[in-house]
């Protein structure tokens, strides 16, 4: 029998490549594929040409017993508020379960968290990193994109010090809403950082996982549809670093380490992060150069990545 | 002294080249850039890097007697209930003044004419077409995009027969309203017809111009910004085509007659018509190609082109 | 055991595309993934990051042998020369095996083809017109792109008559070999026609699939890097063409019939082709919508589905 | 009478780039537009549509003596060939002349200079640092791209100190010739970091007017035509910092200061540089945001900027 899984807010772009990958993967059963409302897209197929024409799910609809795993694509807020009527798993693509502790949830998404007791119980499902703990995981707190792809870049280094991170992300990270801003015309011929210096949400969840370091993170927006390129400069550790890395990443699946830069296309598609390590001995500083596909390790691929682990079934099943 | 002009309609597309080539006029003096709400961006520069500080106006404190030209940016509707507060001239981008009929307006564009007396008195500003009747007049009603292009591509011909228009349009056309089918992750890798059949609203205008013709127009969204490429296919007239051609467009300062394809590039930021033709005897066909850029001579440059010829001053100054 | 396949042209796109789709395909073992020289990219992984690290193999040292089906996704007259050395089964992408008469291929191609005596013997692979030919056939020619796209477009109406054909195509089509008009520069911003008239080579491979019909045949590159839409306008049929449509297409995995307007992004990354009807009584004029990805229903994966029917395995196994 | 111009390198981006600024110039005759060789495109207007129907000049049969100031977009090694046998004043846009130190030069580009003498009489063309030197000036070495966003970003600062200079560069800067690397399938939805940490030529230049700084410098090519934006990271200096810039910049007509983050858009088709500035007390790091247009201030538009200084024009003369 199959395990079954929902999606709830089916029409952004998280929700449709996930919904795209779960209907690859040989042991899930889609459920329900639920939207706030169920407009004149009133199929996946609708939504999605190619896919079944299975019908979309009103969430007022939704029967959360249904499913033995749910997954949020809902804006900050209405997904915990979801989290606390779900019986199941609970895998969280947004930013409600990621931060540990409520007041700085409070003080960075300016609302207070609709259920603070389940902060404790929720992993951070950054996979590489914490993958003992999302085995049988009742709640899992997905990592945002730019985290995703930060996070990886550093996690073979435990030194101090100060990381400054250079990030480019393809337009859908910032979903399907309509805004100005998001317009073709707004978004082509263009590079556009934005929330620099204090002011992104993810610096709070980068530097909860790097409580020793001091972040300076300019995330910037390119005329691309997917993909998330970020360059991290930090002090040159001792020893052979490259060599560190690829102890570090030995037989992950999802992770390689290069030494010719990395490009946005290495992972155009997968759920793959390709690595490359650039030692400036001259300078004392090391550039790591990550590459994800904001959408598929940076949101619907992890979240898959994590219910396999969570599930005990092979971590590559269904990429 | 110069000529005072007001756009209403600052912030879109449109009336944003259509102030930048009013600032490069030298007989124009920009005396109101109106919008309907003056927001974060106060002042011209804010809007357009690189133009002057000039405050931007409310719609609402806008004071058309100020004027000497009023070029209305506005949507349709919004434009002629403008046009009949205004002492001036008034050169209108909207589709207010296009139609002859009331009727058809009505039919077309959904709501009730506002002001129908005037629209004996409008000038339809096709300027190589009308050029004779746009001087002095008072009210001048710019062509639609597509009809500039199509329209410009048939001119030389008089006989009867179907028009199958193809034509391929940037982005821009739809204007700076943020809407789904506008963002970027939408528009990018996707060419999209819409309205195809007999739905489209410059359908209407093209076929006033051309009475004794039948149209089938197909438009389609290409993920360009700024730019428009008519393939319009005709019955072989008799004769040398492209001597007529030639004849007929004579002396115009902005139309060109090519024998090898003409590209969007071709017209790309200028108030040109390229045209190409391809006799195709063996079918009995003749393809003409129209290239325009859809914000200049389908737009803010042909706006500014009537002028010129409203006021008699050479017809390319300011280009 | 597995089906044994070499790909001859591996690192263009259709090659490309080619052998990620024979990578997740269940019966197929990619034996030789063959290029003119082996240069830098060694290795599988090296050409397409996340792919296995089997080395490519240069095309002197691939022995035809060790296949039981070998892609060709070389030049033409370079395709053909290599049909003529493999004894096992040949799926050609190029365009050598497509048209029946020597002497046009000939004129069409400007070489004298090497082995006329192979063009009766093969089997043209627009797999829903000729399934039953295509079982156990030892040569298939796969189509050209803009023939796929338009001839199923096509294939219900058995009429005579002109058809227009106005097709829109990524610049992928035009392969991935170093030219200034495929430069991003060149590409971007511009949508443009190209040999229009009667200068197109597919034209030849259209007409002999529609020998009672006209063609006017216009392509055009848009800044896409793969898809194709073509608007194919033809008299319009007596009768329901859109139940024709549907019983022709009856049962096809791979073709669907819209009502809506089809856009490129409808069969992006998929084998699917989805037509859409739109009748126009007035005009007497059918406007038929065909979208496919011009690297997979229009090369790679038609090839892949050819060989599904040569082998007698579902036709959709792969995909 | 006026003054009287040639571009060597006309079909290039930055010559063609040049020739439309000198079309509207109002003090420049263009005496000749040459290439290497004059091919199918043999005037102006069918190189760059819209502009006059003036033949281009091979080469070998360009007059130095017919020109009072010839731009050389160039080569490297070809531009210096060139500087030898002009009468007139210079103005190169290579890279030949900027570097002051042969031995470095040859280091840096792999060839012997051709003429090391006319080093120290070349005039290092950032016009904003270097105005005095530039009026009268015989040689002038127009700055690199990447330099010019870097160094305008910098130039306020004096402090020792690393330099972390993160940037983003639309592909034209990497010419018109035909590479894989620059095909539109290639650049666009990918963004690719290049010659990474100590290799890219312009880190010579960069360090040549900031001796006492050391410096990260990351490349990128985005999926834009034109732009460039550049991430500068340093040590937060004493005191206000806005007020350093706004003081040092003042009356610059080219340069303004912002607080709010710049992007690429800000200075697309101008010659301006817009620069962000944003303090990081907390990390000790100010970051700084310089945009210009590579084509324009980052190549032709500064050309020009210097030849209005050279010649005592005002400054923004024919923009």
């Amino acid at each position: 029998m199959k395990h079954r899984v929902a999606v709830l807010g089916a029409t952004g772009y998280s929700g449709r490549e996930l919904i795209q990958l779960i209907l690859r993967h040989p042991h899930l059963e889609l459920v329900a594929a639920a939207c706030r409302q169920v407009g004149e897209q009133k199929t996946l197929d609708q939504l999605m040409p190619g896919s079944p024409a299975q019908p979309l799910t009103a969430l007022d609809d939704f029967q959360p017993e249904k499913a033995d795993t749910v997954f949020l694509c809902l804006p900050h807020g209405a997904s915990a508020e979801w989290a606390g009527r779900i019986p199941g798993r609970v895998i969280d693509l947004s930013a409600d379960f990621r931060l540990k502790d409520p007041h700085l949830y409070q003080a960075t998404y300016g609302l207070e968290h609709p259920h603070p007791e389940k902060l404790k119980t929720a992993v951070y499902g950054l996979t590489e990193v914490y993958r003992r703990q999302l085995k049988d995981a009742p709640l899992i707190a997905n990592p945002g994109c730019y985290p995703t792809s930060i996070l990886l870049a550093l996690a073979p280094l435990d030194g101090p010090g100060l990381i400054i991170a250079d990030s480019k992300s393809g337009v859908s990270g910032a979903g399907r809403a309509a805004a100005v801003a998001n317009l073709y015309g707004e978004v082509a011929e263009n590079v556009r950082p934005y929330q620099v210096g204090d002011k992104h949400r993810h610096r709070a969840e980068i530097l909860q996982e790097r409580p020793h370091n001091q972040l300076v993170f300019t995330p910037h927006v390119v005329p691309c549809f997917r993909g998330m390129l970020s360059s991290v400069y930090v002090d040159l550790p001792a020893g052979d670093v490259i060599k560190q890395y690829r102890d570090f990443y030995e037989g992950e699946p999802f992770v390689k380490i290069h030494t010719e830069p990395v490009t946005m296309a290495h992972t155009r598609h997968s759920n793959r992060c390709a690595l490359s390590l650039h030692p400036l001995p001259q300078e004392g500083k090391l550039l790591i150069l990550s590459s994800i596909d904001n959408l598929v390790k940076g949101a619907a691929g992890q979240a898959l990545q994590n219910l396999n682990v969570a599930q005990g079934w092979p971590e590559t099943c269904g990429f």
